[in-house]
């Protein structure tokens, strides 16, 4: 008769705890939240490894009948299952909220998140400023807001990590006019260089100096991963490499100790 | 031929992952470091787990032996467990560029950090600013530091996560000289309510409105684990509160969204 909010990891199914894995297994239903990030195994995988059906929850289901979920957890045990830490996104604060205030038992348990698995590029974690989110442009949000947050850690001496869109299943009006209709969208991810391009581009429109070609910055992909890619390098320098497979992420460092600028040597070459 | 840094997460023999447990069972020698946090199980518990004697890895051995743990694993491969997530800390990413540098492979394995652990408490992790470390005075450090930390990120409207100090295992001269020379001084955790204390005291000096009495502020207790304890309040507040056991830890909000304000509510009874 709990909700368990339990953190899967940033990679595959092996990447959930001894703790998670034994409260899947005595769960009376299993989700997986799969809108916010992405795993680089299967969902055949994790059933594998958990011995259970997964089942997979949209941003639809989770904001629209987060109740229902709720519900069940006030009949039985429910496992929702998130990627990387199950609490690091606002979706999953609003779920745990919800249960509490029907009387539900909520309990959490927490996993790596690529807020602290970017410490393997060497920066220090306590140095990071405000995290920035740079999105598609076509969602209609600012991309300006992400140069203000550079702009404003820079100027405190703080690293910047900006986390990448990815675009889940969500049709455009187009898309729904296409014959494909109907059927979800491919998801979308946006890569270190689109986000760097995101940048430049307030950068010439504002021109402050914030963000330009010959900023020093960090390109991530698939951190946590046997294939993770790390890069440190100018942003036109940055712009000319393929970082592969998702997730990306793009790091703007601040005011860097000297053994912040050995780790980085490790990521230029 | 690797040497693994591996995080077992912020609370007992479970918290583990897959993963990890999977290196640590094939590894030649299982290192623990056991000077920057605790867990809440005995060493025996990891040992029960593990099947591998886990040796202890204090400071001195880390900072001044730390190339016998890379020769080592030029040899073979050496298991290195950091409690929460392994390069959070600047003394692990020293252990990573050690091992780089004498051409060692080196793999992270990551797990949940107090970094990312804190989203329980409902404030959004993309809103921390820079993170501040209340230290014991007599380590002469200068506690203005987390002040002025509190005050850049409130300005900003961000909130601060106040790591506190431990202390262990390094006997000051008084100590020496006492009839117990030789033996390890007691472990010594800083608790929320000092961590309070030295906020006010500087603010009493300077006078900056920064952290009064009437400042709002959540402690948190054994994050992670099944007795974690919240609590949301004015400093004095929890000024008069018992957090129990360590490891403690203390948060100034900055500007709060209502889904912010909705979650402290529950912390506040």
């Amino acid at each position: 008769m709990t909700l368990y909010l339990i953190g899967i990891g940033l990679n595959d199914e092996k990447d959930i705890t001894l703790k998670g894995l034994e409260i899947v297994k005595r769960s009376d239903k299993v989700y997986l939240e799969n809108y916010t990030s992405i795993l680089h195994c299967k969902v055949d995988d994790l059933e594998m490894v958990y011995g259970k059906k997964v089942h997979l929850a949209d941003r639809d289901f989770v904001e629209k009948k987060g109740d229902v979920l709720v519900d069940e957890a006030s009949r039985g045990d429910v496992a929702f299952l998130v990627i990387g830490d199950p609490i690091s996104a606002t979706t999953h604060l609003d779920l745990f909220l919800r249960a509490v205030k029907k009387g539900v038992k909520v309990d959490v348990v927490h996993n790596a998140s690529v807020l602290t698995a970017v410490g393997v590029v060497g920066l220090q974690l306590y140095k990071y400023g405000r995290t920035a989110s740079i999105v598609f442009p076509q969602e209609g949000w600012d991309v300006q807001t992400p140069y203000d947050v550079v702009k404003e850690n820079k100027k405190a001496g703080l690293h910047t990590l900006c986390l990448l869109d990815i675009k889940t299943k969500e049709p455009s009006r187009e898309e729904l006019r296409k014959e494909n209709a109907g059927r979800p969208e491919r998801p979308q991810f946006m890569t270190v260089n689109q986000a760097i391009r995101a940048l430049l581009d307030v950068e010439q429109k504002r021109g402050e100096n914030v963000f330009t070609d010959e900023t020093l910055c960090v390109g991530c992909a698939r951190l946590g991963s046997k294939d993770m890619k790390i890069r440190a390098g100018r942003a036109k320098e940055l712009l000319a490499d393929d970082f592969g497979e998702p997730l990306h992420c793009l790091i703007v460092p601040g005011k860097l100790h000297f053994m912040e600028e050995e780790a980085l040597e490790l990521w230029k070459q």
